[in-house]
């Protein structure tokens, strides 16, 4: 099969009008009127990024998935995306096969097409990269750097799931047997770190009230200190109240030394933004409308602070996820 | 050296404004009005699109050269670029700062800057796709398809010198010795591969006259094939015609068996298009303005045929490189 046919036999299909069936040097769209395009790419590598024994169309809608939430946190519409793909050696059909099917699944969801892309080989591990193109109404993108002292800081979703599903999945590929402190949800958290849910339904409550926002994808400890440094300012968090599922609680409860893992692990692909004070009703009720769960967890300031329940500051070693 | 170091220091300098400074999740650029948007992705891998041992400003070019042609194809003016790359368990800090020193004269060679992308470590061949965005007054995208009989066939520049030009680095790194052909203008062709030179300054004449266009980037003889299957005709091309520099002539004259490397070897990133007759004039009178050779090869028929000088026709047994 060669590169013509396996772009008409697997990726055609997803492509939108813009696309043009992908036969073309280039796909073309015209942008909505009065917007502003919104532009993120991300890329995945095998044994870095995901297992190369995950489900192929799961490697697909996360790595889909990450720079819709990128767009997400911008408040961005998606209008399309472009997949890059370099196949090791060993690719087959069947893996393409239902790594299309998953790609497919994910922008039908978003309700995008693919505009195009590159596939090639490597003697490298399957890498992916794509780019998503979004639009927001002119001069209204929500940057990280607009929050500022007195801000509300609020985070959706729930925090660590995925972290905590990357330790069971690393556990289940690597060791062949679950940690010790492994319950009976543990699907449910290994599920989150596959398919991440990108936040495309917050955008009208972040529109209506954000200062600034971003997507929590390295973990959350350090993607606020990202925020925060762009915008000049400093983030009191009260660790109390970051908001944990049912899952991650029970993992906790088992063992608490977990709490750096969902704090600095990552790939949650929730959203953390800054709401000015007099918006922050607003925002919660059109998150609350759009059935996305919000939290406020603390506060912008000029000083730094992470409070246990009890007061004390805690200092993380490691606030983030590094992919270099 | 982190992530956001390595960005800063090595990619930051590279972004225009729409980039934000590569500090946000996403850049935002507002298109021209009046305009679509042409979108394009373009990877390459170590081992497989270039040597490892080429030079690593020469290897960034290039990854940008390959999507400005596909811009170049459908006359579309550059807006900016996205790169991802994956950096092999060697990189050094000398490579990236050749590597983005290079990838910055070809971006403002351009006149674009880097708008974002992601840079992650991969266990195998260092990875790059780049996805470059243009603009073409709306509706007015040259696309594949629009190629009709009697239109006259036309190519950019001179064709074979990249695929010459890999033979003689291929033989250079793995053995360590010329072929019996090169001769004194092996740098030459070399250089041709090495840089691709983005054909935008045809762009007046294209958007003038043009009906179809392609970038030759898989050989010529496939690409002319590919751009009729899209446009449901074929095409007549008179091999004689077709337009090759000094030093490729001078090696065809030593080996004439090179004739279908320079044919349907790729990497030529020039540009094959259809021109009404009544258009020809006009087209040929803004790529000499724009001081852009163009050779007419031939005109679109019913029935494919490749003729020689003599007549007879010519069959190739393999017309284009593809990358799987």
């Amino acid at each position: 099969m060669n590169e013509s046919d396996l772009i008409a036999r697997y990726f055609a299909p997803l492509a939108g009008p813009e696309g043009l069936g992908l036969t073309d040097d280039a796909a073309v769209l015209t942008p909505p009127p009065g917007c502003d395009l919104v532009v993120t790419a991300d890329a995945m590598v095998a044994g870095t990024h995901f297992f190369a024994e995950d489900p192929p169309d799961a490697i697909a809608a996360k790595a889909l998935g990450v720079n819709l939430s990128d767009l997400a946190a911008k408040a961005a519409e998606p209008l399309g995306y472009l997949l890059s793909l370099a196949l090791p050696p060993d690719w087959t059909e069947a893996f393409l096969a239902e790594f299309s099917r998953g790609l497919g699944e994910a922008g039908r969801a978003a309700g995008i097409g693919l505009l195009g892309g590159d596939t090639v080989a490597t003697s490298g591990p399957l890498t992916l990269s794509i780019t998503a193109l979004g639009a927001v109404p002119e001069g209204k993108m929500i940057r990280r750097s607009g929050a500022r002292p007195g801000d509300l800081l609020y985070v959706s979703g729930t925090i660590g799931d995925a972290a905590l599903g990357l330790a069971l999945r690393r556990a289940e590929i690597l060791r062949g047997a679950p940690p010790p402190w492994a319950g009976a949800h543990a699907a449910e958290l290994i599920d989150r770190y596959l398919r991440p849910r990108p936040r495309l339904a917050l955008t009208p409550a972040l529109r209506a009230g954000a200062s600034a926002a971003m997507d929590v994808s390295d973990g959350l400890i350090g993607d606020i200190r990202a925020m925060m440094r762009a915008s000049g300012a400093a983030a009191e968090v009260d660790l109390e109240l970051i908001p944990f599922s049912a899952p991650a609680r029970a993992a906790l409860a088992a063992d608490p030394s977990l709490l750096d893992v969902t704090l600095t692990g990552g790939d949650d692909y929730e959203i953390v933004c800054a709401i000015p004070p007099d918006s922050a009703e607003k925002f919660e009720v059109l998150a609350s409308a759009a059935q996305v769960a919000v939290t406020r967890i603390g506060v912008v300031a000029a000083r730094e602070s992470f409070r246990e329940r009890d007061g004390t500051a805690r200092h993380f070693a490691r606030d983030r996820f590094s992919h270099v």
